[in-house]
């Protein structure tokens, strides 16, 4: 019987075809842990015994990074010592992201990938099965190099054409999760096709995979082709490819097929990501903060969007703009091509690379009343570190036209 | 009769000669907060019922800068609304230190500058009479564009020959206050002099007056000439330049030489500023976290001292580098020298322009029992916001050396 892309990459890893629905225990290739969740996991590692780490694992300091509280430094302090005693290897402060470094550095096509955080489902874009688990799940990957799981029924969801001028990944996944709603995939496998997925860069891809979460999903999976193959090739891990499609004859849950050239401008409003509207119905809402990048949109491709906007121009005085790239690889090229330079022109603040204001730890906490708009992927109530603020969601696009103007703008009028 | 610098100033600024230890009220020619005194300088303009600050006033967000807690978000909120609704103008996140913008925009030779914050000191540099206050003396400078002062006695600081290789403003400050003691100037003004001034650029004069209040000085005052007209002209404000010398009968309640071809690196150990050593005291001490910037040290040439040493090399694995530009335009600087690519390619996290750790409240808090270096000026018990952690103060030079090998180092060793 043919199999979707869950179904292949799983069945692999336990040497036998599964089937969806079946508790199965997987071989993990990578797991990893940040600096939130990952105290918690070295105390069920240590509760459990393990001598050392079994498989590929990392740490990843990017939260609270650098610490802004002497608790949070003594739990990264706990980090530290745990990848000084065991073979994981940690990323500290300045280096970024968790899921961006994996989809740069060390995830392939066909792996089990397992973290510590919800977005986790990033390295899908590469056609890993890439999920977020709990905390012990992970001190047990750790320790056994397996996990456990449940075969995720798959939806295939069909993209068709090309986006149009000023839209954007990000337009794309908002569009579906309010669409389908943050419950509308919940355990599901999301497997991207279509003629659509080839105009899509890996960066894109990657925004796609790493919301899949947000519509409840399991995976965001996309299929490898040449676009993969040349982006592990510049990472210099052309030997990581590997051909991954679903059977002709897979079966799907459900499939919903999306024509992207018909997708404008998304805007989530506060406080569900699928609470998502159409540009025209935000225009002109006063924003206090911008904030550009997390793991969803700190990529070079978003940050060559916004200096296209940027360029030359300054950001409205009562506006705060907020930029931080997702890694240092990233942070390295933007300086490179001189965005960084375009960025504090415009009076925008620089991040060191990491998750910046995104989960409201430090630097950029909003005050009471502020309404932010952000690249990242969530906008829950309270999620920006007070309850008392709004955020909503966009593209990178969105979000630049927006520092400019320090009101909700349609990019498509700024690029025209 | 003669008169000290100090003396000079505060006489202009009431009209007639005035002498140490009499109460004076002179006005001033500019006036700042920061958003951890400046909240309170605000509530205490509105109790006053001032309508407007009467001259040339300024609030800098430049402490908690992101703000990393609500409630410090809603305080700095207070702040801009202050400046919406009055005259006074703001550098918000992202523009720089407080004194360092001052000293490259707004202080001139012979003014009066009084800030809240105690580094306010360090436009004594370019000849301004500049002090630190508390929240509410800014608040009645604000509105009634005068303080109250005692004119202090003078001390003349003179300084004889050229630093030797590998030996910085920073060593001579520390020097010196490890000679007289934190409270070896209580209310002096400290008058620098001598032909080793001739020597140093505005650059290390800053970094000289900004540590004045350290040994307990009202202000730490530097003559004017060819060096403040080129750094002034270099800010596009040669008009501002005003000839400012003390006269040759002045008077000083002491006097003291030093000569600076004499000192060594030097070392300010936990937990005092005045506990200096020569630094072979403490070669060797391991170190977790150095920090490179603020307004002592976070100037054009300190970045270029720290590339020189860090260039092509990478920081030690078990150290945490932090760097911060002290100003947007320090940044931008050190962007178009290709400094900030070298500075991430040895693996230091950047943090934009602001305090950042030096303070304690955000972006690189210690953990417990951890060792900083730092080129900040004070490492009070508790001051980077750990008080189980341990500050060590010194030259950019010594702070880039040892986070190359983790351990404190001489930079002689590494430079040479």
């Amino acid at each position: 019987m043919g199999k979707n892309l869950a179904e292949k990459i799983l069945s692999e890893h336990v040497g036998r075809d599964v089937v969806p629905g079946e508790i199965i225990v997987a071989d993990v290739d990578l797991a990893f842990v940040q600096d939130g969740t990952g105290p918690l996991t070295v105390d069920q590692f240590n509760y459990l015994n393990f001598d050392d780490v079994k498989i590929k694992s990392f740490v990843f300091i990017d939260h609270a990074s650098p610490s802004p509280r002497k608790e949070l430094s003594n739990t990264q302090t706990k980090l530290r010592n745990f990848c000084k005693k065991t073979s994981a290897n940690i990323y500290d402060i300045g280096e970024g992201i968790s899921h961006q470094i994996v989809a740069e550095k060390h995830a392939k096509p066909g792996d089990i990938v397992v973290g510590a955080d919800s977005h986790s489902c990033t390295a899908g874009a590469l056609g890993a099965f890439a999920t977020g688990m709990g905390s012990t799940d992970i001190a047990l990957a750790y320790g056994l190099g397996k996990v456990w799981l449940k075969v995720p029924n798959s939806f295939k969801i069909i993209l068709n054409g090309k986006l149009p001028f000023g839209v954007y990944a990000k337009d794309i996944i908002l569009y579906l999760i309010g669409m389908i709603g943050a419950d509308g995939a919940t355990y599901k496998a999301l497997e991207f096709a279509g003629d659509g997925v080839k105009n899509l860069s890996m960066e894109s891809r990657l925004t796609i995979s790493n919301m899949a979460v947000e519509a409840g999903a399991k995976v965001g999976l996309f299929p490898t082709d040449e676009i993969t193959k040349e982006y592990l090739k510049s990472q210099g891990r052309e030997k990581d490819f590997k051909e991954l499609s679903p059977d002709e004859d897979a079966k799907y849950e459900k499939i919903i097929e999306i024509d992207v050239s018909k997708i404008e401008p998304q805007i989530a409003f506060p406080h569900t990501v699928d609470n998502t509207k159409n540009i025209k119905e935000a225009i002109g809402i006063k924003i206090d903060q911008v904030y550009i990048g997390t793991c969803t949109n700190g990529r070079i491709e978003d940050l060559r969007v916004v200096a296209s906007i940027l360029k030359g121009k300054r950001k409205a005085k009562d506006v705060r703009l907020i930029i931080a790239p997702a890694s240092k690889d990233v942070y390295l090229q933007a300086l490179k091509e001189g965005l960084i330079n375009i960025f504090i022109e415009t009076g925008a603040t620089i991040l060191p690379p990491g998750c910046g204001p995104c989960v409201g730890v430090h630097a950029g906490v909003p005050a009471d009343g502020e309404k932010l708009l952000s690249t990242q992927n969530r906008n829950f109530h309270g999620r920006a570190g007070n309850p008392n603020s709004e955020i909503y969601l966009s593209s990178p696009a969105v979000a630049a036209a927006t520092a400019i103007t320090g009101y909700i703008t349609d990019p498509r009028e700024v690029l025209k």
